[in-house]
């Protein structure tokens, strides 16, 4: 039997620029599976670990800045998406989630597969809607067209994030024989129009005058994608008006003009005076950077955000100025509305930052072999063109702390779990040619593992694996370090290495434990491949902790 | 610094018979994870896959019939869990999940590893309860006691099931190296007495009187635990009153006086008048067989749920009487109450079943070898004392049509998820050392494959895989084998086998793929051994289907 307003629902979301689906097996979402993937124009991949597979559509929208569709079966399935929902969500990218699902007289009667499933992300989605669950009045076919059409437009305006259509779906749904889809070209659309916010005139006045107050002005950029535009202008207030421009390598806001070393001294008490800023300017979402964040906070200075919907988190407990415009928008109004501000604190800030720069280079030819310089060396050996994709906990902190990058860079900061690192780097080979690099440790490559198990080809994946066996940052704080139970329950030893999930899924292999093998190894590692290649870098989690400890040490010394 | 609260929350879990946790991995949870691993009484184990840690606690809770604990750290952890959550809804089996939390103040504020959790999983809990942020007045610390006391209690009533305390902890909560543990021994518990549910004088005249109406009643168990007591009733109801009892594998009530092999007959038109039933009296939860309930929805007689909360689902659209007593109970009341039934429904119900049971036993001799004919050779070297874990969806289906068996059967038909399986099945191992045999497809086996990933032995568990490397239930249900989309988008087809992982997980491994080699790897497959063994069934999913489809044709030509 044909179900044409779920066939509408597949038209709607090919007209409305969605272009790629992921499905996962299953009886109940028939109708959506085939319907997807009989459609001209939406490229389908199958996905059977549904966590897996809602990350990796994440990885994918979060490229393409378009929803990228994920179709499960009804139960647990719609369960598996959840953490990826969540991801998708705090970091504001544009999925759209069908569910199917049994019709609602067969709910919590012992049928197989049926859970509560509307509304069953919460508060972790921007819309949650029912689709009718029959069309027998003309209403309810245009109620089902209206839903596709909101739902999709939902994911698309600012903050763009996740949107959950549950569907239920009563049998038969199997197309006959004879039956053939057919999608309609006329069918009705909600178009959406893109807008841009701006500041009023009253809001400029009234701004300039409150800027005059201000010397020492610190501009921080939380997560975001790259945005050369914004980019440009953050070089050239920094460079031409003395602003301090923070930058964590997760903003994909780092240049030469901007700070980048700071997790390596902000917060120490005997440069708080001098680094203090009188205002704080916020854009893009979080930072990685505890001591910055500790540090903003003490300042208790006002702290502007700009964020096109007018909200934004208290982050350091003095938000005092929302800005509902764009980043670009302000940005470039503030570089003309600015004065040169205090060139001296502008100066402490920068020779902070080359200063240890130049001990970076220097400092880990003092050091033993650990996992941190060995990253230090991996990434002078990353493409420029490649995109890196980087795991919870340890492995994004490492290169927060090893300064600006040019590449591209992702981490999934929305939820900052280890659950889904692997999959996002899969969904983002699915839309490049490009090399894509993923920089992980052991617990997050083997939690995610199932990101490997389908059958498409991924010749640009460039897997850094940085193995202690053990989840090492707990080596690295100080509360679980001093527990006697440090092992066993808080790094949670495990012995894995990647040869056999390598041999397993056909990737390249190759062990290093030394600088000179992982030197000789990096040599050819971007060189063409039919099969993804794995660089795994096994080091001792006690001695990664020595090393990060010397070289703060090494820091100390030479800068206070 | 010492959290008293979360020390005592442990010291309740312990006073209130709660003896086994599983950890994972986190820092926000370092409280709750020190307390638990530092009680003298509680065996604590560490997983880092959420998803198999929360799954693994239930299969342990099925077993020990009491509530096992979870605790995890704050942000997507807790999402990890919800698969095996809503199982355990669902199947009824007591969970105590313990989320750590940020404090409420920096929630949705960009901070590390926050979601809302909050009564996160919805409808699929029994109770969901916020502890305290802080401590600082008498009655917070109370109401924390209460929180655990309820919450333990709840997760113990009828029906049993999942309990959640979120529980925000505010730094520092890392002890220092001179604070100690102190569980209070004579800390404030509200015991919980248990009871039994019986009907009132009056209900039971009421009812007699309606028995004496009917003269075909057929009683249906579903899914359960053993109970020797019951089955014990219920043999004899059926042999002494000629009650049709019919019992699907995961009923755990089947017998040479049960009616099993259902599945291959009922609902065959011309039978449907003979085994239509004018009483339809059930206790338990789901069952397997589709045909059965397809013919019970059509015969539209009276249903009689026996449950002790008088609730009870409406799986045929005819319930009509419920019973809020034990089945126990009734059972016994009934057998003691009911007349003689009329001989020749009990007999033809028998005779089918007696003469499918012949069948079986030479049928296989004349079909090609397949992953059904290879099971049941299986299923005659289990054990009787082995517990034995079937996966979703082809596997229990299997089973189900290949009659009584003498040992327990578990199998995760409260959502009926293919996610979980494997974690269950460790769950088990941990409660027993009686062998556990788990059942599962390829499918079901690898998408659950990190429950194996922990530093715990199981000798006893053995695996019989059937990798027909594809989902193969999608070759046996008619609608999506029409389709063109079948082997892409339904059967998911995937390459892999099992010798990996089992190199991997240094677990023994056996391949085979005809009878001769099945029968002699066979042998030896429930020898004790220090490491898991995992004998691998390979078949040709489309051989399966040929299999089915034969066996079917001869259970046809013979009994109609």
């Amino acid at each position: 039997m044909i179900l044409q307003p779920i066939i509408d629902l597949v038209a709607i979301c090919a007209k409305k620029g969605i272009k790629n689906v992921i499905l996962s097996p299953g009886s109940r979402c028939a109708p959506l599976t085939l319907a997807f993937a009989r459609h001209p124009e939406i490229h389908a991949r199958t996905i059977s670990d549904e966590r897996s597979a809602a990350f990796i559509a994440m990885g994918m929208a979060q490229q393409l800045d378009e929803p990228v569709a994920l179709v499960c079966t009804s139960g647990s399935a719609a369960l598996n998406y959840f953490p990826a929902v969540a991801e998708a969500f705090f970091q504001n990218i544009p999925l759209l989630i069908l569910t199917a699902d049994r019709p609602p007289e067969w709910i919590d009667q012992w049928d197989g597969q049926t859970i509560f499933q509307p509304e069953v992300y919460g508060k972790h989605v921007k819309g949650s809607f029912q689709f009718p669950d029959s069309y027998s009045h003309p209403d309810q076919i245009a109620w089902a067209s209206r839903i596709s059409n909101e739902a999709i437009n939902l994911s698309q305006t600012f903050p763009k994030g996740p949107v959950h259509i549950n569907i239920p779906l009563r049998e038969p749904f199997y197309p006959s024989e004879n039956e053939a889809f057919e999608f309609p070209e006329d069918h009705k659309i909600t178009h959406l129009c893109s807008s841009h916010f701006g500041l009023s005139s009253d809001s400029k006045i009234q701004l300039q005058s409150q800027l005059k107050d201000h010397n020492r002005i610190l501009i921080l950029a939380g997560q975001q994608n790259p945005n050369p535009e914004i980019q440009t202008i953050l070089d050239k207030i920094s460079k031409e008006k003395n602003v301090v421009v923070v930058t964590d390598t997760i903003s994909n806001m780092q240049s030469g003009e901007t700070i980048n070393l700071h997790d390596h001294w902000v917060g120490n008490e005997d440069l708080n005076q001098e680094l203090k800023p009188d205002l704080i300017i916020s854009f893009g979402k979080s930072i990685i950077s505890k001591p910055l964040k500790l540090f903003l906070r003490k300042c208790d200075v006002p702290h502007w955000h700009i964020q096109e919907d007018g909200r934004g988190k208290d982050v350091f407990q003095s938000l005092s100025q929302l800005i509902p415009a764009s980043p670009e928008n302000f940005l470039c109004w503030l570089l003309e509305n600015i004065s040169h501000l205090e060139r001296s604190y502008y100066a402490r800030w920068h020779d902070l930052n080359s200063q240890t720069e130049k001990l970076l280079e220097t400092a880990f030819q003092e050091l033993e072999f650990g996992e941190f310089s060995a990253l230090k060396t991996v990434l002078s050996f990353v493409p420029k063109s490649s995109k890196i994709h980087v795991a919870n906990s340890m492995s994004v902190r490492y290169l927060n702390q090893l300064g600006a990058r040019t590449q591209e860079i992702y981490c999934n900061r929305g939820t900052s779990g280890i659950d889904g690192s692997n999959s996002t780097a899969v969904g983002c080979t699915f839309t490049t040619k490009d090399p894509v690099t993923l920089i992980t440790g052991d617990l997050a490559f083997f939690y995610d593992r199932n990101a490997f198990w389908h059958n498409y080809t991924m010749p640009n994946l460039r897997i850094i694996l940085l193995n202690n066996h053990a989840g090492g940052i707990f080596r690295m704080i100080d509360g679980p370090k001093k527990q006697p139970e440090l092992e066993e329950y808080f790094e949670t030893r495990q012995a894995l290495t990647a040869e056999n999930l390598a041999k397993e899924f056909h990737f390249n292999y190759t062990k290093v434990s030394d600088q000179k093998s992982l030197t000789e190894a990096l040599q050819d590692f971007y060189s063409p491949s039919i099969h993804p290649k794995t660089l795994e870098i096994e080091s001792k989690s006690s001695l990664n902790e020595q090393q990060l400890k010397k070289l703060k040490g090494l820091i100390r010394d030479s800068l206070f």
